[in-house]
């Protein structure tokens, strides 16, 4: 043991995760049942975070109640795509997520102290691993079979008070789940080129 | 067409990707070929980002004598795994990433200027969205066959100085890549349960 080495997945999963997936803006009427969302969770959280900080908290909102209540928050050319999915997952992050780290992490015995007393150090980890954990949803949800779309205009400080009152979590971005409407579809957007982005040295 | 529904990927697949895979500390002397880095980049660069602003900046750290001057800025439990890993890569975001909005993102035509004339919100979003692609890139990675080792403990400033010079891009976080060694694999984790993290509404 020790010196495994693992194969490419096959071509069927790697264009569902990366070359053939798309955010969709329509959606199909069609429900997602509340145990795929706990599958979907249980699959994402595998996902790493640093000292298993795991910050990520999600508000999956379904109901027609919590849909109107999350459009007072919206964007206005976001209200039609997320009151058309069957669901959204507002997902935030628990700004004082180191007092989980006696049970997540119990070899990292103090970490709960450096960053009770480092307000911005707290912030900027809870924001780096709650935006991780929130990639990691969206690749487990394609992995599931589900589309994804999602969305970063919204008012931050309204969907708080609104989704997570009492100032502890902070919303990051929201995504709408659920199976897309290929009909809707914009055209693809472009990617830079490796030379712009990335170098080896 | 409009109507169609995929299927959930294999469960080889997905325990690579999510249920099986591991962050490891120690590395086979095994190589990792530039090219698979160009392909590695040219997958995870699929992933969605708000207004298709990818400002995801990455060097690969593979030569002797750029790891020896990535190790000066890392926490002293780092500096090994990195040396005996065969790619260090360094992810960052370009903190003026809406000079590409024109070509990547044509359709938002003057959203370059709202990102110019504030920069916290260019920050937030080149933190935020900089952070997703990282994301994509350890699941791609991951697609691929790769192991990953994603790692915060280092002086971002000094990382900045030596990899990113100028004060344009900022370090993000930092990831060994290649044929992970299970024999020094740490016991895993915990998961925070779904009503701890999540909730639906």
């Amino acid at each position: 043991m020790g010196k495994t080495m693992k194969e490419k997945i096959d071509d069927i999963a790697m264009a569902q995760l990366f070359t053939e997936a798309r955010s969709y803006p329509g959606w199909q009427d069609r429900d997602v049942a509340d145990e795929l969302l706990h599958t979907l969770y249980d699959l994402a959280k595998w996902g790493p975070t640093s000292m298993n900080c795991q910050p990520m908290r999600l508000v999956f909102v379904k109901s027609a109640e919590a849909k109107e209540k999350l459009v007072t928050a919206l964007a206005a050319g976001n209200i039609d795509k997320v009151r058309a999915a069957p669901v959204t997952a507002v997902i935030g992050h628990d700004l004082a997520f180191y007092e989980h780290l006696a049970t997540q992490s119990p070899h990292s015995a103090n970490a709960d102290k450096m960053f009770s007393k480092n307000t911005a150090l707290a912030e900027s980890t809870a924001f780096r691993n709650g935006t991780l954990q929130g990639a990691y949803l969206l690749m487990a949800a394609r992995a599931l079979g589900l589309d994804c779309g999602p969305m970063s205009g919204f008012n931050n400080d309204k969907v708080d008070e609104l989704f997570f009152p009492g100032g502890r979590i902070r919303s990051n971005f929201i995504m709408n789940l659920g199976y897309g409407d290929e009909s809707k579809l914009h055209a693809r957007g472009p990617r830079l080129e490796f030379p712009v982005a990335a170098s080896i040295q």
